[in-house]
């Protein structure tokens, strides 16, 4: 098969055979396609799209890159669960003791963060001694022990990916819903967990900036998980403000702890027992069982005793008290009296980035202390001179005073009170 | 610059400013852009198009990235020829003598050929001791002794072009109307003369397939040249068979030197005596007057002496007697009696580069002895078993019987006479 040809026929819009995604797909994982086709093949599916048909056999061909896990032979009640990616959007860390509390395994397979939301691999590094499963062995070790396994992203599973998703980040070819697509479902198909709940973030802070572009983007997911014999339950949530109060890595360890505790901040928590009840109702767990269910274990402490189970599985010390601490804090105070009219998640996720938090580049240090605390909410009446957040700085020279005004900013002050945003906003798949 | 943001302005097809269309080309020339984001780039190019305006920016800085010529400063009257690519196409080799005997200088950077068309330079290759001009002084010095140079593309001309040239062969991006106008009138505005006549093929065997097409691409190249302050007529000519009766590179030269000595084949000498007018309109000469002097250089041997000084001044040896010849020839018959209705240039081209008188890839060897004679024209009566073209074959093996039919199937044969087509379709600029 002649390449070049291959690309010419996506650039003028046609449809690619499965032959041809493969020969793409394989040629990338090996690097028997030089990165220049490659990327000029990414920029015509970035500018021409792909067909229903054709984003399920670059998934298929992607998965198929590397080795399969098939987690859902050995537990087939296995559930996985996705995040497109939000600010103070530490939901994995509650969902996977909680769910497992319930009986319900979990299979995670996290990433670093990048840009301006955290990892959930960064986070988990924050606990002393935690390591991520490394392989397939280790991994399921854990799920059979304490009824969830934590691993990175590892060199076996989807290279292809790896490999393409270093190149979109070079050729401007990150929008691109099939690529997206291919990208997340890709690594999920081939850790092979029989059910996904995904979590699809919606608004300024994400990179879905409206519900239509979210609908399209969680129709594409279920669909390929579905085509690939996956039960998907996929949930569209607010990202116009951050998920919960805390920003940064050990700062979201802390948020996951308060929340599994029976406490903790109330959105974080609201949301996490959305998916928590998606989760099991895919089980056959009827929905307001399973609801009851996940209160009580909130409430009684199991939750958060298999949190430690789970820690120390991974080799972790779950004593919250022995986590980072920033070096020191700062206040920002609110500029006047009003109501919070909007609070940007994407200007604090990047705020928070500049503090440490996160990576502008591949392989950055990450400073596991610094953060950011959040004290106010859209709807929430401020006076002048009150604190509305909090910077917390760790090992890193920081501009105190011009990071605190990039803060204030961020949170818009008005004179009438905002409506309400709903939590989630759309569902697409999963059982009533 | 984030060179990253430059592409995705482009992805989005939003047109580039200047700085940003200087980012992309100094980073080909220098290196500083590496190949896949140069391929994302393309690609977006290619699909997105780009504006006059910024075709402009394209045009000037590629040809900025190298030393310019500026041969219009020396030879205010000298003119430049460019066809886009035909078969069977030796105007050049006919119209740079015959308008140097007119007393107008002609500039001639010649290019080898790629694909189903032959390149001057690989014409010249076959005359022997022929040397193609290596740098400005060389060429200036031949231009002023005998009124034409014949330059190969060198490296210090346009080095931006080179770079994007062979990146875009094997990034599926060459038919893209700015990158080819960018590509040509690069190279032409860094040679510098300020007359410029160009042949826009048109049909089957050329880039163009309608006129539609072709008038699209002589516009902006007519548009770009008088941007940038050159005269420049166009002709739209007729590529749905091939322009003379003979293919391959000793086998052209041939047919120009017959064309010179006043005789050989109708089209090729038809066309270049059009081109010559159109040159010799633009230095000034009445289009009667003009015409009336070529036909004379022509009648009277001025024109093919011209050709023995260039030659000789370049090196080579003039006597078509010592061309290399073929080992061997093969007559393709007519299978049928009946009207040529159609003569496939583009097929044609092919078998002539499988005889080896082409390239397949940067590097291959040319057979400068291999080619092919056509003895029939579209609307020409034909009788079974009676010559319809001659393989010349060379020093490659070649499989005569396989590529005699290819030939006879490239001929179609019918039962009534088509319309005739004009050689030339339209004009773009020049003058009256």
């Amino acid at each position: 098969m002649n390449f070049v040809e291959v690309i010419a026929k996506k650039r003028d819009g046609s449809e690619l055979s499965e032959a041809e995604v493969q020969a793409f797909v394989h040629g990338a994982s090996t690097g028997q396609v030089p990165d220049e086709q490659l990327a000029a093949m990414l920029m015509a599916i970035c500018i021409r799209g792909a067909s229903r048909s054709e984003t399920q056999r670059l998934v298929e061909a992607m998965r198929d890159s590397g080795v399969l896990w098939r987690t859902g032979e050995s537990f087939p009640e296995a559930v996985d669960k996705h995040s497109t990616g939000g600010v103070g959007d530490t939901v994995s860390l509650v969902f996977a003791p909680l769910v497992a509390a319930c009986g319900v395994p979990v299979a995670m397979m996290a990433g670093a963060g990048l840009g301006h939301t955290q990892g959930t691999l960064d986070k988990l590094a924050a606990i002393p001694g935690f390591r991520t499963a490394a392989n397939r062995g280790e991994a399921f070790d854990r799920l059979g022990r304490c009824g969830a396994f934590f691993a990175a992203q590892s060199q076996e599973i989807a290279p292809a990916d790896r490999k393409l998703y270093l190149l979109r980040d070079t050729t401007g070819t990150v929008p691109s819903l099939p690529l997206i697509v291919a990208s997340i479902m890709s690594k999920k198909l081939a850790v092979g967990a029989r059910r996904l709940v995904l979590d699809v973030k919606c608004g300024s802070g994400a990179f879905c900036k409206t519900l239509a572009e979210a609908r399209d983007l969680a129709g594409a997911l279920v669909a390929v998980g579905e085509g690939a014999g996956v039960e998907v339950a996929a949930a569209i949530t607010d990202m116009s403000q951050p998920l919960g109060d805390r920003l940064g890595c050990a700062n979201e360890v802390r948020a996951a702890v308060e929340v599994l505790g029976g406490a903790g901040d109330e959105r974080l928590r609201r949301l996490t027992v959305e998916l928590a009840v998606d989760a099991l109702a895919m089980a056959g767990r009827p929905r307001p069982d399973a609801l009851a269910e996940i209160e009580r274990r909130l409430a009684d402490g199991s939750a958060l005793a298999r949190w430690g189970e789970i820690v120390r599985a991974h080799g972790g010390d779950p004593d919250a008290a022995r986590l980072p601490r920033p070096r020191r804090t700062v206040t920002v105070p609110a500029p006047a009296d009003g109501f919070v009219t909007g609070v940007d998640a994407e200007a604090l996720g990047w705020v928070a980035v500049s503090l440490g938090a996160g990576r502008l580049r591949q392989g950055d240090q990450v400073d596991l202390a610094a953060g950011l605390q959040v004290h106010t909410r859209v709807g929430d009446r401020v006076e002048a001179g009150r604190p509305i957040a909090t910077l917390e700085i760790g090992e890193r020279p920081v501009d105190a005073e011009a990071t605190a005004a990039r803060v204030a900013a961020a949170i818009r002050i008005g004179e009438t009170r905002p409506a309400p945003v709903p939590l989630v906003l759309a569902r697409v798949g999963g059982k009533a």
